[in-house]
């Protein structure tokens, strides 16, 4: 996991004086970042904003993260990693398609409620849409993912379970439907992610024309 | 309309000197700025970027906007209010509850690919979630266009065309849907954006269960 790296970054930057007593080091400064970036944006808090939120000096960041992009960077790895594992492990537990889609999107709801600072920094971290902020290892996480969910549905088409024409476009509506939540959604709400999440099911599984 | 408000902005802070000669100057800026904004996103480009892209002083778009986010502000509501048009002419031409729908989700794409920089601006302009960049008159711009989509869906559920349990979270799924297109759809593409609104509209409609 990332957050155990924490020794590959001694060698090229390291700081003078010994680093500040923090438990977990990297994860308080990561879920601190999270915060900052979810709030502000990534380019709208320095790494000094960071510092402060942990109560330590830049210096004491910089010794776990010698860029602001470091922290972003295993933040995105992170998250990505751990998303996959606990909507995968859903989905496998679930016996037929629509269990499947129905843990997927249920499971994703309850992992970004869980997650919403770093999934807001994930989906809404940057403004503008030029900059490419992605490295090939976390393209291919969220491409790991999204397969999770094209084959849950190539899996259904193929079992008669679901009437796809084009499982791709299928993926990106359901996926559609769960990102825009970090748009409206708030964790402090009185309903919880996985709620809406299973409205949602039954809207894209059943469909807006009655059935008879 | 908005972009005929130039006389407004003269008297408090009036440059020295004459205004530059440009053709529909405030258009010629708004678009220029749309750009920029949606490359680098609002805090990402400046007043100048704004002025070198046209080609102009500073000071020249200054006369015609004080401040970067009257330009922002600008760009909104005659997004707003143009999508209004736009959109609910088409809903308006339809005839029952399902091709009001398909005529918006439709006319929505459409709208989208033709003012995609504006559009990026309005969905993605801006890093993080903390800031209230929204006036009163652009939050209810936009929630009349969202009253359009559900007062389509409940008169459809209320003659049974749609079985819909809650018309609030329908719409919100179908603007989901329309919304995260500004994440992945690209204007140089070679599929418009009508043709994936009306993929979404069949699966939204049909749903992913089998009609027998």
């Amino acid at each position: 996991m990332p957050r155990q790296r924490s020794d590959q970054v001694k060698t090229a930057k390291a700081p003078v004086g010994r680093p500040p007593r923090m438990p977990a080091p990297r994860a308080t400064i990561l879920d601190a970042a999270a915060k900052l970036f979810a709030a502000h944006g990534f380019e709208g808090a320095s790494l000094n904003d960071v510092a402060q939120a942990v109560g330590v000096t830049k210096a004491a960041v910089y010794h776990y993260f010698p860029t602001k992009k470091d922290i972003f960077d295993e933040m995105m790895v992170d998250l990505l990693e751990r998303q996959y594992v606990a909507v995968g492990t859903e989905v496998n537990l679930a016996e037929s398609p629509p269990e499947k889609l129905k843990a997927f999107m249920r499971a994703q709801a309850e992992f970004l409620e869980a997650n919403h600072a770093a999934f807001v920094v994930m989906l809404h971290g940057f403004g503008g849409i030029e900059k490419n902020h992605w490295t090939e290892q976390q393209l291919a996480l969220r491409d790991r993912y999204e397969q999770l969910l094209r084959t849950l549905l190539a899996d259904g088409k193929a079992s008669g379970a679901f009437a796809v024409d084009d499982v791709a476009t299928a993926a990106r509506a359901v996926l559609s439907l769960m990102n825009w939540m970090v748009r409206w959604f708030r964790p402090d709400g009185k309903t919880r992610a996985a709620d809406f999440a299973l409205q949602y099911y039954k809207l894209i599984v059943s469909g807006l024309r009655p059935r008879s």
